[in-house]
């Protein structure tokens, strides 16, 4: 396709990844980074990258529109910023009544409140999947360790924990261990929640030498699968052999891997399963 | 009424606080103390304490009948046993086929096969305020600091998660600041969930000197109400006032307050307010 694409870059290595795939597709792309997200570090040569702020959103839909932009994924992590109310120029001012509210109600409301703005822009709103298929892997175990029978009912209570988690807009994970919650996702994340089962929660395993437990990740039931999709990477799978699990387990259709190949090597050697598991 | 109490003891203050209500109000009863659960320790000259095994349920069972006790309350925590097979006597072998499914099937089906086995056994289990009327504190806010309307609202995005979560019977509790989600109580409990608040999670308040957030406690919608309805305690607010939090919120009528007195002097001191707080 001709049309220009727009990557709306926040933290982390998913609008680096969606920029290489656009680039080696050969299709038109800029990037449009959020203040501070740092992207530009790992731009590559031949990439436009323009900032911009938050305070003056509507200066960013006039340059989008001014280059031709028909289509725009939001991808990466956003901190829920600070405003600073002297930056806001007169047309953000207009938009923000419809994303205040939304801040209150959490993060689902928030981002379709977002979208909403792109699409009254006219702009299409895409997922970072449609950019690059490979983000999202097929269902099945993807290394050679099988999770056990045990993993399997660990990973079934967290699937129901998480999806009655999502229900209130809460985290998008948590740990089981032998039928039991060690843990679940909050604002802090993954990594917070692994590190806390790795030097608290794991202790609570009733039998010290039964299962190990499963992270279980999957996206919340309401939230718009075109933003915010979750990912893990090879990272996660260090911070859930730090906390002493026989493996993770995602949801397939619904979590992506960033660096596939990376991610899995990681698995093999540290003898963690990773498994993506239909719903 | 002449009728013979049993106190089926763990851990905690909880037993003792029973006993002494017992005793004042001139009421027979005795304690079975689970063994290791620490109550001797704590038993004032008269009172007839008695240990009993796990791995031997039915000798406790025929102690109760030789006794002529009634009424059994079942009070204080219960690690998850590790049972030593080779200790089960025959009866209680006979008990492990209604009681081992239910392990896995979470903390509330647990104590409703533990309920059912003494009731089965003609015995009249009852709540510890059925014992104690005082422990469930009248709805109100106890002390003199007040909640804010930013407390107010936390405390009811807190309600709807806790609400959300005991269905799927993990946890109760949860800390949420400015709308947002910090933690969620899991099998570590609430002080580890306060620490880890206190630690990690706090930092993660969007404005740092926006609301400061509640830990709010209730009993999970399906809980039998007669065991193990959550209690907090001074030691509750130490670790809230860790978390730097504005104050507690109890749900009236679920959550119990041991030595209300202390707990209630202790938030005043440390300029915390302690809401009892109507669902």
């Amino acid at each position: 396709m001709n049309d220009l694409t727009a990557i709306i870059a926040g933290r982390g290595v998913l609008p680096v990844h969606l920029a290489r795939t656009l680039a080696a597709q050969g299709a038109p792309f800029l990037v449009a980074e959020i203040e501070g997200a740092g992207f530009a570090a790992s731009a590559e040569p031949g990439w436009t990258v323009e900032p911009f702020a938050l305070e003056r959103l509507a200066l960013l839909f006039d340059m989008l529109h001014d280059r031709g932009v028909t289509r725009v994924v939001l991808a990466g992590g956003l901190t829920r910023p600070r405003l600073e109310p002297e930056r806001i120029d007169p047309k953000t001012a207009q938009l923000l009544p419809r994303i205040l509210p939304a801040l209150g109600q959490g993060d689902d409301a928030t981002l379709r409140a977002v979208i909403a703005l792109f699409e009254d822009e006219g702009l299409t709103v895409v997922g970072a999947d449609a950019v690059a298929p490979d983000l999202l892997p097929a269902p099945g175990v993807q290394t050679y360790v099988q999770p056990s029978q045990a993993d399997m009912g660990d990973a079934d209570r967290a699937a129901r924990i998480v999806a009655t988690l999502g229900a209130a807009d809460v985290g998008q994970g948590a740990v089981v261990a032998q039928g039991l919650c060690l843990a679940v996702e909050t604002l802090p994340g993954t990594d917070a929640m692994l590190d806390w089962v790795a030097q608290v929660a794991g202790a609570c395993r009733p039998d010290p030498n039964g299962a190990r437990g499963v992270f279980y990740k999957a996206p919340k039931p309401e939230q718009d699968r075109r933003v915010d999709l979750p990912a893990i990477g090879p990272a996660t799978v260090e911070a859930a052999h730090r906390a002493g699990l026989a493996g993770i387990v995602i949801e397939a259709g619904g979590v992506m891997i960033l660096d596939a190949e990376a991610t899995r090597a990681r698995a093999d050697a540290l003898d963690l399963f990773l498994w993506v598991r239909s719903p």
